[in-house]
């Protein structure tokens, strides 16, 4: 019947749709940003993170040239810079949290120092960064050089972000670590949570699929593979029926654990020190130290 | 006894290589584009996405300042440029795809009452991405608020692009709706065919692996993990032994069902409303409501 | 004590930590760039795979427009163009190669002798991608032409930049082919190393997750699926604990041989000819000829 | 002597050089900028021009296509755009101002209000302009519609930025109004200060070298040619010797003049009504009405 | 009174004006263009010149390396692509011209037919510029090479832009000739209009502020200096009083001539073989063959 | 007749016009560079003048954020990026006057003390920068400040090129300068040869149009206005009839001399301490100090 009587037309159809759009009153209203000129932008954060990548791995992923006798000065302003920008970035963390949950967001001032203290960090994350590389050579038999890893291996690139995010989550900033991490995740499938706390020396072999929770303890020398996951096996909920959140419900990886590709690890678990998980496996106990765990074929 | 010859100088060579791209008889044709001015633009539809995501989720992904007051026309002129945009890519689309098997291309006027109608299901799609949201939040103990659902989550990123092009799909738009899926494909390691259809509330966690296949039916408040497969069993072949294209293949997952990572559910089975698939296991057989499938260990 | 006594400003704190950033001695060497004028630029090495991409399907991936009959006038200047780009970047490989185990790096003529050798198997590589698109249409159900595989499926996109860092890795090109298949893994998330030798007509379905390890040697027709892992089983020592790099120790698949999604093959094993090993199997040992093997439930 | 003591090494120079020119007591101190994270950004500035120009010229100037029967969003949504934008770049060019001369700076608010008193005189602008073009189509036996002078005349795109900077000025908007000259000056070679009255339809021929001041006032429909100055005789000073800013010292035309070629007219006299004034002449003195002054050769 | 009664809101004045910007009734119609979609890019001409300026100096503007033996398919591909481009911009030009004086636009072949009318002359334009080149450096002691004339002489770059540009205003082409003068006019000073017939082995020295009219014909070795104006003396009106269009009412110069800085020549007057016109002075009647015309001081 | 007879096709035609423009024998082959791969590079060359003008004025140009504290290693890190940067453009700029005039070009260490000895002079030229602000603010009556005049004045713009360019020249750069010049007389309209000499607290008011030659020698506390043109008044020959280069041809003007719009002074005469120039003047003879010398109306 409406095709016969008055058909909208064209400029009609769009007005409708544009007002409908706009009508952000009931379930909707939470698809709208509360401080549209307060979001944190992916593009500075993306900028911040790049340049940290280059001050880590100098001469590696500069964008401009410099002599090796200039290097101080030019990680000097490039610290400099990301300090700027980086606090401004961790005060519109601070915005879209309290908007979120109606709290008050600290001021600038302590965006700066908490931007101050993520630097401060920084020489100890390229102390670990290196013995990443390091393992990514000794551990991948394909692997010709450290250098090798730090240029192209997915493992560095997501290790570079998540040892900057996760020293940001430490440090109790909001959003932006986990958006660090998902540029990461999008970009090699490995999905750290920033809360996971991982020890030196750690290799993720092939990549994609990997994913280690929120809570994980992770210690050193570990060598995990593609598919890995390193998840939760079940979910508290509270009184009202929503989940329990925080909760340590990750695993906890002793020293020198290995797990192949595939594995599934769950639940607040203990894979010993130096236990082998062999591939597919699927684990919700304790692993004893040592022990190698075989797919029952 | 070449090289003592007359060895062929780097021009003869680079011309020779040239030659030999060219020749595009026999087998290699099918590598060359018919119409190379009328192709779809990856970049163009790239845009049209990313303004509709920030039509979708105003005050997020916006490229340019606005007030609140003035959201309408933002989203007014949006949608009128995406309009024109879009018009002139699913024209593209069917040209490529016309070429392709030799039949006749519709008319502008067509393509262009195609992307109205897409812009009309733009409320409807926001609606469903605004329950999708909610479903991160309350199903990932991780997460802090739905907004940050919205901004950096995975699944978000790939149900709106889901969404999108699902619509485009049931309006018969060749090659576009694809391109949107691999868009999302290649950003969040999850695999959705455009012809997928899905419920409200929908979340996947940690994303990367996910296959959905192009003739799956999910219901509302479905959450999957990563790794999950949602396939096809068998692929039944015409008399030629070329595959059957089309037919009904791949899994429906009533409402309120959970698939943990890594699993595999294959065929046009069903799985119950409520049923709880857990991580790597198995299905190719229908699963009762309720039912809780765990791996036999 | 130490807050009580004299504070750090802001300036001695950023000094300090660019002073620390600047010491390069002891382990964190390896961090560090050789020689960061000479390294490979990855935005050059996308530049030349873009264009390769260009060359090998004319009219998809074009960025200016061309004409038909000027076919070869453009693929001509634009193999001139890699030539020069490539010889540079594999120079520059050999540099960085050379720097990390103190060899002498091959003349610039040699990077241009590899550069050009790489270029005159183009149409031998466009001969196998053209039947890749083939072999995906015909085994996708959801496929609607090959042209549509060459547009926007992962598998067509990731064969591409295998099939050229193969040939450069035959070559013997350090760095480089690593890099080219790291960018398709970062896009597709399928993982091959460019040592992998891969037969004609072959699909990688739904992409996400695949990995084929430095050794494999895979036949015609093959098919694999999302999740599927063709590495190595163990990695045996030299006498000083340190990996033996560089020995078989991935699967061979014969021709026609189908692997169904997350299955895992491990070792120097063989898949027989026309081998169809089920989803989420795990496979250690030779499988003969025609044998169906599927997960025991 | 000191080549052949102890000869600088390049990091000493360079060191040397970056010292001296941080070295900013003394008479080089005004060379920098006393906020440098609040100064007006020369970019955002070009954007809110271009965004108004193609607010003014629907149609000539998009960047994004539109339909008729959406311009009024697509308008409404680009000065609202503009509106946030020009707010931020006025508060810039008061802190700019202040800091110079040591003031306080006004409020955001003001900044705000000064920006949409700017806007709510784009419809009169636009009328003007309209007449601009009309008298360049009039004025110009080689131009062909009053659209070709919109599209490239250079006194269009002067005018454009005149009629926009004034405003500004005559709102006492410090800095901003010559940025705008400024950028006009540097692409067409047309100089006018913001702070010249220039009454209706209003045309320079060819363009280059045309210098007006700061307090001319100019009447409708006048006509001058490239090279032409409107400038000032005198420069009277203060007891202190410093130049007295501010007075009216520049020409007063009154309106259907024209000014031929080269033709230089200094201090604050009158050009009376329909008065024409040969190319390369001297004015220093009040020229009657209708009065044609030519030079004598 | 308004003020103390209900101010408008910004929201509301917003609206306000934005519906006055649209009310395109009235005298300001013409600064809205008819069909938006089909307007001429400034962008497309940009790098239509930009290729031709590469393929006219080879070597010296080039954005990507070539190879000398593979030039030849250098320059045809990049013809290739103008053939394209600018055949859509003629057609672009044509519409909207068509639409400002209501008559019918050709065809897009007749477009095609024109820009490779335009190609064809490139060979020719080219054998010019050398000249011109050549005369920049025989006439400017300053000058070291013909090469560096074309590397940086803003002679050699309006001159480009010229000798294409009037190709194109020969073939009848509109509007597209003028937008390219003034691209030159904009970078350089010199404003030529394309209508203008220069001979061989022309320069322009200093190049700012010269103007050369539509009907201007100048011959083969003259040269040329800063603020040189070669206008109209008068403008006959029709009977209507608007300006008489097209007819010849600028100088000719014959072979030879030299016009030293700021002289002015107007009317159509001849200027004889081998004069040379003193700097400021000003000319509206013949001069004979040989004689040198100087500043009566 | 030939249209009768076998028309050319557009490929064929296409084919002809790139097979001329490659034939660069005879008189065209000055128009092809002779090394292109060693070419300057306009766009190097602007990134090294941006990167000095926000060294030279902090705060106002710069491209990222900075504190104040930090300022010393952001410019030591730009000047070590210029350093190697403007090395290789001077490299460049030899290979390509050496290719010119047949002659070997000097080394890259060479090149690298010539970078190196143009640094060394930036604190200089900073000195005599801020001398030139504050005389635009003192002999404008339309300045408020002498920031103001760093931030928008072409007078400032021009002279920042002048002041490195003219060092370079000095220190026999060949073209580099010369671009450098370039670059700024077509954003300015002020043409100063890179070899002129000019003093401290240099002003050029209104810009357009002015030329100031390779030999000229100006003094401290000189301004001169729009037009004015300091140039040669004739060009003796050498006996083969090509003109003398190098010779001292323009004008000295001793301190505190002012030159209004339009003036030409000509030839290697003197204008004496103080003199002032008036509008339109011609002058060929040397002035004494302080004579005022004013158009003769």
């Amino acid at each position: 019947m409406r095709d016969t009587a008055s058909p909208q037309t064209v400029p009609d159809r769009l007005d409708s749709i544009a007002k409908r759009l706009c009508d952000r009153t009931g379930p909707t209203s939470s698809t709208s940003a509360g401080h549209p000129h307060m979001m944190p932008s992916l593009i500075e954060l993306k900028n911040i993170i790049d340049t940290l990548r280059s001050v880590l791995f100098p001469g590696y992923f500069n964008t401009r040239p410099f002599h090796e006798f200039s290097l101080f000065h030019h990680i000097a302003s490039d610290i400099d810079a990301v300090y700027g920008r980086l606090t401004d970035q961790i005060w519109r963390g601070f915005h879209f949290a309290c908007a979120e949950n109606g709290t008050t967001p600290p001021s600038v001032e302590e965006s700066g120092r908490l931007a101050l203290a993520l630097l401060d960090k920084l020489p100890e994350i390229r102390r670990k960064l290196t013995a990443d590389a390091q393992a990514c050579y000794e551990g991948d038999p394909a692997a010709t050089s450290p250098g090798e890893a730090v240029f192209c291996y997915p493992s560095m690139y997501a290790m570079t972000h998540h040892r900057i995010a996760h020293e940001l989550y430490v440090l109790g900033v909001p959003l932006i670590p986990r958006i660090i991490a998902e540029m990461a995740h999008s970009h090699t499938g490995i999905d750290i949570h920033p809360g996971a706390s991982i020890g030196n020396a750690f290799f993720i072999d092939h990549a994609t699929g990997v994913v280690i929770g929120e809570t994980c303890i992770i210690g050193d020398n570990c060598r995990i593979y593609q598919g890995v996951t390193l998840g939760a096996l079940s979910f508290p909920k509270n009184e009202d029926g929503s989940l329990v959140k925080g909760i340590p419900r990750h695993p906890i990886l002793k020293d020198n654990v290995t797990v192949y590709a595939g594995a599934t690890i769950l639940g607040r678990i203990t894979i010993g020190r130096g236990a082998v998980i062999g591939g597919n496996v699927w684990i919700t106990e304790d692993v004893p130290d040592g022990k190698k765990v075989t797919q029952k074929i």
